[in-house]
């Protein structure tokens, strides 16, 4: 199996609520938008909100009966996030604009690590982590 | 919010027969194993797949409860597939190694579509489309 490109499509049960809170809240710019889908290109992911009765229609085709799409929180998006600083906007923003965050930022395992479930329930992870940055960003501070 | 990279990851009962079914059925090369989760760098995708418990500890950060994870089928993975005759032959696969096929592929809006369920449920959504295709190998067979 060699795809050619790859898209992840989660349900939305409101459109314009997601617009307010990935686009007015998080400063997302859609990449496409109409009265079905929004299209998010994010780096090394296409993320297509789907309205939940479209989204319901092509999962019965592959097994799930129409009625039956499971509840949002059965994936996580995990976002490298540049700085604790930024990642605590983020969940700030997202606290203001309809999403719901789980208590506040902490270190887990070495890295700086919060939470969010945007209005649908969908879930994201945000993770800051200060060896990678320095290395992605070729810091010549020196480093544990 | 500007993440510098993004990862989708999804829970798994048995990492063994995921790798059965990704590395040895459909012929996926995992980029990372370990002993709680396997990594598939595809185009446009990093996708984890994470022991369910694991993946629960991750979840209930984000405020879902430890034992109520839900069932997978609650997002899809769209691959864009090069011809019907591998998309055919994936479908295939995935049935004779641990995935559920629903029915043969069909056109639906002008594209070759097929689906199936990974061994834990997962939803992949299987697209040819000749138009797509055509316009990405610039071929100068006419198109309408």
């Amino acid at each position: 199996m060699k795809p050619a490109t790859v898209i992840v499509s989660l349900p939305a049960m409101d459109l314009d609520r997601s617009l307010r809170f990935y686009r007015d809240g998080l400063g997302l710019s859609p990449s496409e938008i109409d009265k079905t889908m929004i299209l998010f290109e994010l780096p090394n992911l296409s993320l297509f909100l789907i309205v939940q009765s479209e989204f319901a229609t092509y999962a019965s085709r592959a097994g799930v009966a129409l009625d039956r799409v499971p509840a949002p929180g059965g994936c996580i998006i995990s976002c490298a996030i540049g700085s604790k600083g930024e990642l605590d906007d983020i969940l700030a923003r997202a606290g203001a604009s309809g999403g719901t965050v789980s208590g506040t930022a902490s270190e887990y395992d070495g890295s700086y690590m919060g939470y969010f479930a945007d209005p649908d329930g969908h879930l994201w992870e945000l993770v800051f982590n200060a060896q990678t940055e320095v290395a992605a960003t070729g810091s010549d501070s020196s480093v544990d």
